[in-house]
């Protein structure tokens, strides 16, 4: 919370450091803040030993200037590491969504509140359901529709519409489309979704119907960054809520629409404040 | 709990009554109990309205006979209606395990603290290892080893000995053997399974290694009747542990085995006190 | 969900009854509904043994009137009874908060998405701050300051403005005013409110200042009917989320925004379906 | 976990600093490791701004001597530090009991299945009724009664026989009875407790009856050191689970038990493997 705020003359930054692991890491990156006297505002590491990888998110602040502190971080870190040394500032998001409004909802909530960390660019759906909602918090709602397209030439039209904004992320909200790789290859690291989760899995059409008639006993939600798959890809947060018997299908789906937007905002919290690291199929998240 | 006592000439019975559904079931029900001046202790109905079935479990108090209540119910009751009235004492279970100790021990624990509601007729493992914990309790502990047997074989000495012993239900406490389906078969709606849950699910060999891969933040457990897949089946009771990054693969286990433990006692005790009712792949939990 | 439904010519209503507890209650009230060859869509009954007391709320459906059925059950269940025979229809809510956007916004969403079954029929607030959300969602917005007004003056005002809508519950959508027990006794059993819980409570100013204090490890909210004190009365729903030493107390405050309001939407869902039987100073949730 | 292994000549030991925040503390500690070519294996720190306290917690793998770590360590820290260099073994415990044997046998089944990390040493119990669970683990049991004996005599001789053995934590596993400051403060930040907690809290005798009377709908428990008062200090670990109205008082503690039996086990594997400081009234737990 804190780290966003700026006192005086004072920079502050957060430094997300990604590369393999090494001995004297810690020392030698501590020691660069150190000869620039920088307050270590909050730290947190971590060390993947199957993958021999090295993960630091560390706040720094004090009298500094960003590129020289990346430069200087870059010549005692290892060849390979992904260095980002980032003023915080409110990144931009566009959102993709179809005709639910739950998770689009609670993010135009938050935003309204001052509480999301991010400005909204703009809402693409493939329905005009939502316009209403979007419009009334003065949101650009552009409606794409699909019919009558392929798959391949609504999604140009998407990406189109998508490129003429300036966004760090793309979240699907409840975007009922399966992307294609092109779509996802286009945007790496930088497509977050929703979607239900349940123990087991179900695939295909109508997973909560599928969800009733195997009577599960917990519904959950997982928010994750999109890669070759709609449902795969790093999971960022999770969380279940109980069913039981007396919920037909539609009440489950009702039920799990708390759980979606719950974990949807709570994800995209850790991501724009740069809490979260991806790592091969996982994620780190401090 | 209190179902349990019994207060002077009063009889007390749990009525379990499952039948197809009709109009006019719950009056004709409770005629029959206020004909014999019953006390309704409790009382919870269904109507799986998809499947036109009706589920209902009273527990009734007063001055009668088991056998005639019985009857009396099932005059009144569809052709199809499986009825149960069931004098309220303990119940019977053989435990099947493997190596690990976790749900075993946690039923032991609530065994000699009289919490169980059932008494254990015997441990049946496919290792040594747990002999020395099973027989600390005064519990019979036979190792039939699967080493140089088919899997036909090693089963037919399980059932060998199962069918030496009285039971009511036989519970999978960690029992690390796939059973064919003729074990299956010969004891329906009998088996109870616990078993680890993920959100995705994981199929194949060390699942928590799996999980450990594609950085699950949340572990489950199910536990449930056993029908023809190990892990499929009526789901009795589930739950979820959260977990993070910093969780290697057998923390992740060791996590597990928490949630794992905790949900078998819960189904048990719902299935010890005939609180579950099967209805085709799902159940009703009163 | 499908209790709302109305097929053809037939009547849909929920019967909730509460009345002392008696031999044949369940008999001669199914006979009623038998007599006029009435559906029973669910039921469900609950048995207060401390108290001797009986609920039970039965969704029935068929050809009958309300009012004659209403009468018929009166003649059957004790001269005590408590007898609602309730045609599903949408409530009406009345709403006050003060600056607090997270749970009223919650609201406002299910509401706009058809869910809430509820009209809302204004927000009255203490602050201007609620204004520009309120109104973006086309629900009419009084600001009622309490800046030189003793709380009695104040509530006069408030209760005026109340008064002058037709409504069913008020809800305390984070409304930071305590109420006299004068306001509260004018609206027995309709003012529902949600409030943080933790473990152990904390009394007095900032709550999550002191939660802070004291480490606490989980940060809950509680929904409730509000009787003589603000922050007691019978509970509703209740739920929890974990917080770590990581959060300084705003963190905390807003971690808990999130419980908040998902607690306080569930306890209306409930209160709103007719759900709810206050018993003392318990609810029974059906 | 890995942390406790040891290869070849390597030694390893847990780090755990814990002082006055001051600028490059990361970078002079980290210096220590690095000039002793030690591998960080884990490494956790956090600042406590509002207190201006540092807590480090470092897993360091390597050719070193615990002692010289000690004293290099010292050397660059600020002078009010508190260093712990800890060479991971399994710390022994003393448990205290009265009746109850769920959170007693709960960490017997890890301590047999070599999962508690700990030695016990013995139960000390002010009734006879656990003899016979403890001694079937082959765990020294004794009986001190306070039946006819002050509160001061009979904890002397409870602290006599404490003091017969040697111990790290004295863990009160459901030990009914309040202790006297003169107990606490012969063991500071050593002795463990698990207690019931709930949503409101509740004083007095019998607090499962109170919370049944209030009709919560969670039922918690809360694990934390004791310092002054039998009940308070800071807490390590703190969970819940659901309850209805349909659980009685009795069912009420009897599900409570599930939730302590977990939590007390949850916090004393974090206080043996020394995760968890004391940070005034509150916890650090890595």
């Amino acid at each position: 919370m804190n780290e966003e705020g700026c006192m005086g003359m004072e920079t502050r930054a957060r430094v997300l450091i990604d590369c393999q692991d090494a001995k004297g890491l810690v020392y030698k990156i501590s020691k660069v803040f150190y000869d620039r006297d920088l307050n270590i505002d909050s730290n947190r590491e971590f060390v993947d030993k199957a993958k021999g990888r090295f993960f630091m998110r560390t706040v720094v602040s004090g009298s500094f200037e960003i590129d020289e502190l990346d430069r200087a971080l870059r010549e005692v870190a290892p060849a390979d590491a992904q260095i980002r040394v980032i003023a915080p500032k409110d990144k931009k998001i566009v959102l993709l969504a179809t005709k639910e409004s739950h998770a689009l909802g609670d993010i135009f909530i938050r935003h309204m509140a001052g509480e999301l960390g991010a400005k909204i660019s703009c809402v693409i759906a493939n329905h005009e359901t939502l316009r209403d909602l979007v419009e009334r918090f003065d949101i650009p709602f552009y409606h794409i529709s699909a019919e009558g397209l392929s798959r391949e030439a609504h999604e140009e039209k998407v990406m189109a519409k998508i490129d003429e904004h300036t966004f760090d992320y793309i979240v699907l909200a409840k975007y009922m489309r399966i992307l294609t790789p092109s779509f996802v290859s286009a945007y790496p690291e930088r497509i977050i979704n929703i979607h239900h989760s349940f123990l087991p899995a179900f695939i295909g059409a109508n997973p909560y119907k599928q969800a009733y008639e195997r009577g599960v006993k917990i519904i959950g939600a997982t928010a994750h960054f999109v890669t070759d798959d709609l449902d795969e890809g790093p999971i960022i947060a999770q969380d279940v809520i109980p069913v039981n018997h007396r919920f037909d299908w539609r009440e489950m789906q009702r039920a799990g629409r708390d759980v979606e937007k719950v974990v949807l905002s709570r994800a995209l919290d850790l991501v724009l404040h740069d809490r979260v690291f991806v790592n091969g199929n996982k994620t780190i998240v401090f």
